[in-house]
């Protein structure tokens, strides 16, 4: 079983970023903590800043056999409308995840344009977005 | 450790309203299957059609030892600024959850006023939203 | 046969609630009044000022053998997304009324919300409003 | 008694039409039923897809001795203030009546621009609506 | 020296429809004083409730010698975006007359399409908006 | 001389419910120093967090014989045309009050949809608020 | 095989209006043209600048063997719903054709209100948008 | 006979300011010009480039005999609703006049906040539509 | 103890101006009953049609020992970033006053952009609003 | 003769990407199928799901000796300001090509910004969106 | 060589008014520190709080010989279209400058209206916004 | 000392491009300028059309011990979120330049969503624009 995690612009800044916002984990750590938790399956790791590289990413899900994608577009959820027809053009589900509540923060963020074609959103659980997004996949792939 | 389940507008109604929306659990056997799967929680149900009614459960949380609170709003998510402003006036972690995507139904239903107010929001993953939400406010608690 | 008649905010006060908008007939003169011209069906009625009581009303309908529903939500038609819901939860034809024209008065009563998970909508007739929707329903029933 | 019925724009093709959307009753067949269900009235009939040539018709219902005009302005509905103001400019009753229940169809279609001159509306119960506007203005003309 | 007078929609009516607003000059008392305050230019008097019959009025003024047109396109204005383009194709200036004053009335009396091409606007003086108009189109054409 | 003094929802968590925002009085602290203060007059209290509560508190006024009604409606006033709706059915003078200066905070809360219903609004000044409101209906009762 | 090509508002006057946005190509010059490029079809030409001409065009491709319909509604493009349910009532395809492109100019004519009920549209290839729009129809006819 | 001519803001550079738009006559020429043509009439010359002293100025009509005013509130007719309600505070009639056809330029120019309080508006004509406006105030006064 | 009334555009012809939305107190009134009421304060009274103006006045409560300031804005209140600033820049109480309740009339009466930056806001009880001010900033200086 | 077929992102997937709405064929076999009908013109294709990427290619048209370009944005039609800025940079006629008619499924994709710097639109017909528009690239180099 | 410097509503406040926000360097500190670095030029201070002052000061910049003005509208910015047409009515290169990064701050402060007639912005550096102005208007005269 | 200077999309057709928008200065040659005038100080150039590109280079500013960033964002000002968190997510000043008044251009170009999290912004002086912002952040390095 093949899961991807995907994370979009300035996330290879985390830790390093606004640490009053984000915390101070980085993404090495975080995408070492899901491996070590989450030692069955094999968990693939893409970070790119551009908005075609995502998209790219996205594309490779379908090209495989990934049970499911794991996705932190970042500020692109707000606007990308490229990346939310990436999602909806391949038949793998796709889970949207974000560090921070998007919802009390500034107003642009409450809008997701990518969300739409996922299968769901997890906002707000800083590093444990990551690992619930993974919890569902893997109960989804088992009861499949 | 106590966690209260709080379900809004119409949500008595689950598993015979609309089907091929929201499924065909009913209201009652998502809560036998909550109470089972967190056997070790102590979890305590609440429904209502009403605000005033869902606000009241609301401060319930916090006069407790509440660890946490899920709840799912409804369609008062789209509109309630007082159920918000009862989600702020406490001190207890709520999640607020969704059965669907949100986001990929009706324009109305991708605005959430209260959201803001909460820790995260959880939406498209059917009853497994208010697992996951669970299983959050536990390893929360827990000091992980 | 058995149809419901369910009056939201506000319509308790009729015939003493600004008599110019709304005509001098009380609540009471007008359930009276459906009684006596349409004796031949089971008339139930509900009036409640809260949304969560209207709500519960509607859900009742689905519950029985109710033939149809008359409602007038009242003020709730231009925001109550969780009225919407409960209308569209139940498999019982609904029809909203409204005593005045709202298309003729504030810009926000010009909306409603509710009406799109209605069956269709009478407005602007008074009293009238109710018996022209129990003309219809009746007739549906009987397969006209 | 004399009460015109106006329809506008596509209504012609009625029973042509897209008939999941309008069902397959003709327009001829519509004027027909009115015609035998309401033989104790003088019933006129105007169709026309000119937004000129409905106020034209709007207009004659001024000049004689109509007692109501019950009219389905279709399209025009979403834009026509020519259209509203020719039913402000008369002194006979006006009722607004649609065949489907446009508050359920795409947003264009649920606002009424007409509606704010005419006396009422009724809209989403195919060709009864045409009936309960009738019972309507007879009723209102006998003096009930 | 020859002048196009063009009325639009309910302009038929003036006199009889809402005299509070619109005073009790019918048109053809406001045709005949123009007539007469004027009787050194040749006046030429349309009116139609068709857009269309008013785009073909204006194309009129096109191929002949007219030394200008005063135009009350009535509700037209807030949205003929075809009779904008009518007045932009033809090298003859247009005057854009209103009985009332549009910006005292409902909002969408406020906004006029048409007037970006024309020459100018005179809102608000009754039949005397119409000889303001050709007061001015007299003396441009003198050359003053 | 009877006054009712109604508060809408989260208004009984007062003191305990954001401090920083709303001061650390409880909801019985201000109704007994109102007491106090006003000691020559009848004053009676309600609060409830159900919308359907507070118009059945509105309606109550004008059964009886009260000289006026002090509303906080809280976060209704954001929303509520059926609290609107309520304020304008009776015949008794209606001042909404709020402990904050709304003007000062998140943009919905600078819109009330009740207040256009009221008498006059006062916000901004904590419990002051609801004793300048009590001082204007004496005074008015006066007849100052 | 028949197509029919409709011309819409102002048309008339091409090579006359505004050359310097439209060219000097006069609709007859237009339609000779066709005629010569395409001598192989029947085809139909109407003009009209009646909204209500347009729609019974429309209706008129219904009736006969029309294989497909070239439009340029003009200014009605941007807001008459009326021709828009007139495409929708047809079963034959219709391309919505404009001489220059709308995208580029004024902003109320980025927006076709017509076009939602089009096969397609091509804009801002002068009288070759006609052209290209016929061989698609022959095209897609021959089963291309 | 007295009436009061007020200028707005940057009118005191007319000639000078942008020529292309406004022409090449200046305050003076312009005041001189209606003094000769209108010598019947007591006419007083106001210009303020500050809001403050054009309300001023339309406050001193109302303390005369003035029969009317004459305004270009210049800019300031797209936001001053202090200027509107000076305007609407006195019993003489005010016309707005602008040099510009105001609703052929930018945006913001077409919207007037204070045409609403006035009799009317005359835009487009140059310094001709301060002689329309004038001609109008005498006839009216004359009770024509 | 100094505190400083401010009265903005147009309160110059209090008790003159609109009488019906206004009364007949005039400003000089008004300022006289508030001395006899509050005879052991030092008020101080401008008033202003000019933004500039407003805020010279404003900045003199900064300079000297003003307890406070009662501000009514007039139609400045919804639109002067510049006087909304100038309360900011003060470390005085500022409460804005309203004689009649804004929140009723015209939807630009709305919206105060000057209340964001003051310490609260009364509006609608007609000369008792600058009463209720004083009062309050009495109470204020007296520490109650 | 030279032309460039620009596809934007996720037209690497087509054949594969939703076939109900783009159809089965792939990029490959459209790149194909043009080759062979317009054998006579060198053509060249690039594909990118990145807005430099597709930046770079548009500028490279400008290096060359480049007829035209034919360019399918994708979603970055309905926001890249970007590439609306590159297609205006160059002095080679640029086709905006879309396979569906973007007017007829949702609201973002009825807005597009790169449009507005194009020659011409050609939206709806599949595959021969880009022959027809590759057809009049021809038409326009030849007849030039 | 000679310059004009104009400060706009509450910059005479500088130093003062909100330290934390603009810093505690007097106007009086500034134009002496101004002075001092470009001693070679002839400076001109205004500081205005009216609307109306600022017009008249820009307007002194067309007479005489300024070389530049460099202008703080401070709010007006973001409201005034008087001091918009007046900048744009003169033929002398005007800045725009403010202290504090607008774009930074309230959605109010983001849109400048005066900005469109400047020659250029510079907005975000303290009082070395006015020296950059300066020192862009020194090099642009020399190098005329 | 080392400062970046990041161009963001088209400009490195800085010459060629709309000359008479941007001038014939190429960005070679602008580069070359800025070395020459600022040749104390270690100047590092970046150009990319790509939206993740310039997020990388914006990143490279943080790792090293850049004084400073002079940024040219072009288009993806108006849009690019995901830029302004990356700019944001620095600790090293970025101030955002112009060559053009963007404030004078179309209405997307009046928007920036990247100037939030700048220093400040310099528009309109052309390449003057980068030399006062390099000029700034030299002085703000020497402490000034």
């Amino acid at each position: 079983m093949r899961i991807l995690i995907i994370n979009g612009p300035n996330l290879n800044l985390l830790g390093k970023r606004e640490p009053d916002q984000y915390g101070s984990l980085t993404l090495w750590d975080l995408e070492n903590r899901l491996k070590e938790k989450f030692s069955g399956v094999k968990l693939e790791f893409y970070q790119s800043n551009s908005e075609g590289g995502l998209i790219d990413s996205i594309h490779k899900a379908a090209d495989g056999s990934a049970a499911g994608v794991v996705m932190n577009p970042g500020a692109y959820s707000h606007y990308s409308y490229a990346i939310r027809d990436a999602i909806a053009s391949i038949n793998v589900p796709v889970i949207e995840v974000h560090l921070t509540n998007v919802h009390a923060r500034e107003e642009f963020r409450q809008t997701s344009v990518t969300a739409a074609a996922c299968k769901g959103v997890i906002a707000g659980f800083g590093a444990e977005s990551y690992e619930l997004a993974l919890k569902y996949l893997i109960d989804l792939h088992k009861g499949t």
